[in-house]
């Protein structure tokens, strides 16, 4: 139990595993069929779609209470880049190059101008991640939604879609990595959308219930800061991928941080790492974390700290 | 406006036209691509992603409001059939076969039991339906999230993805109806997940707040008569698609009614049609008509009056 936060992520995780299992007793509906799932080598059941000679990957997501920042400081145009993020960037950390994505925004009532600008934002970064929105669906669900303040209050999810190109065998998985191989870290520019209920309890603690409008430097405030829009990295890794550069692995940095993210991956081949040389956290993640005094090891678990993709 | 339910009918039209706009804006990103969207006749975007010669469709949805139902009768494990229904159902309505769901299930604060009970019954659903559940993602967003009586609270939507058989030249649209074809309508056996608001407006101003333990009949309640399941037709539609029996259109009435999907399917032949025998309309379902005191046309706009698929 996280505390701190409210969130009790053993409970997430049986959910999880509960969900899971139940899911699992599904796949043998696709068996010998358009869409059957693959068995890795391991005979475990991978993500991976089979129809005909295509091989599909496909990835749900959304951004969480990230999208109180916008409800605070009423810039909803980069959401959009959080919620492609979240998604392809997971299909890629596979190896998959992402290509559709289908998102389902849950509101109270709606906005016309914020509707615009979400849009708005899903469609740069679309542009970004080069895949098509091909799908999408508004509710309305009134008070079955909240939020922060008087406007349109919203949640926002996705569903990606992407293929394993023809020259991987399989996704990317980590089970290739071997003694030698060297980790490179990409770095984030900010909060991607999680850990975001503690980032909140600690504001409020320090600042009070208007802490978004308290100044972090003399250009942004704390809301503006915290908002920053995730990095999208598919695009490149799709293309180390097309270079013919052997990744062996590679770890999306969400919940769980490096060390849960890393280890999933490592645990496909046994090896250790060593990571001598992080991308630095940023100056404002530090100070999040010293205000809300956490110890290095819980911060690295709950936050990206700099380090968006390994 | 539809003022009984509070939903702004005219204002959802125009927030979907935009994120409509924006996203075909993004179809460009995937030309001469895997994934790429395919052109109509009329030179429009279909729904269809083609990979090498595989053609995909896509569907998002929610189940709205009917979540409601669940928390004021404590049954959980039904819910389900309603999520696959909104999404496989659409799939099927254009001739694709549902292979594989997404779900994202969104809550304020997690019940082990509550979440294996929802997810028995996707399982049961998908099994129905014959699709895998190869995704899913449970998210914990603490006061965004809001409904009925003090256990968890939850929405709840799915990403359906299906193939086109190669019998059919280009999904089922409408464009191949004639004079002279025939209507079939598959009977529904209550509410599918749409329509809702009114429902629940009409019962709470007839029977007030605890209108659902009110007694229905010598057996059931009203909230167990309105939760009662959708029925799941896109096996028995691929079933008459693959014994090559040419169905000319196929309508999937959920919001709208017959007439507005009626409506679309026919556009693309220009002919009209004539319903001299639909599926009479199921009893319950008269009964909260004539407690809303909604005329037949009204009625036959927001709900299915009976009739699940044409």
């Amino acid at each position: 139990m996280n505390r701190q936060s409210g969130v009790d992520i053993d409970l997430g995780n049986r959910c999880s595993s509960n969900a899971y299992n139940w899911a699992r007793k599904t796949f043998i509906n696709r068996q010998q069929k358009p869409g059957q799932l693959l068995q890795g080598l391991d005979g475990a059941f991978s993500n991976v779609m089979q129809f005909n000679d295509v091989r599909l990957g496909i990835s749900s997501d959304g951004i969480g209470t990230k999208i109180e920042l916008a409800e605070r400081t009423g810039i909803y145009h980069t959401l959009g880049h959080d919620l492609v993020a979240m998604t392809a960037d997971d299909l890629a950390a596979n190896g998959f190059e992402p290509t559709s994505l289908s998102n389902i925004l849950d509101v109270d009532i709606l906005d016309y101008e914020i509707v615009d600008q979400l849009m708005q934002g899903l469609h740069a970064a679309a542009g970004l991640a080069g895949l098509a929105v091909t799908g999408g669906e508004i509710a309305e669900l009134g008070s079955r939604i909240g939020g922060y303040g008087s406007r349109m209050h919203f949640n926002w999810c996705s569903t990606a879609l992407g293929y394993l190109p023809d020259r991987l065998v399989k996704p990317v998985d980590g089970s290739l990595i071997r003694e030698g191989d060297m980790i490179i870290s990409l770095a984030s520019r900010g909060f991607r959308s999680n850990g975001f209920s503690l980032v909140r309890r600690i504001m409020t603690d320090n600042f009070g219930p208007d802490w978004h409008l308290v100044l972090y430097d003399n250009a942004r405030t704390w809301g503006e800061v915290l908002l920053t829009p995730s990095l999208i990295y598919c695009t490149l890794i799709n293309t180390l991928l097309t270079q013919e550069l052997n990744l062996h692995g590679i770890v999306h940095i969400t919940g769980g941080g490096i060390p849960d993210n890393l280890a999933r991956v490592l645990k496909q081949s046994g090896w250790g790492a060593v990571i001598d040389k992080p991308c630095p956290a940023l100056a404002f993640m530090l100070q999040v974390q010293t205000m809300g005094r956490i110890a290095d090891q819980q911060a690295y678990r709950l936050w990206n700290m700099g380090n968006g993709m390994l």
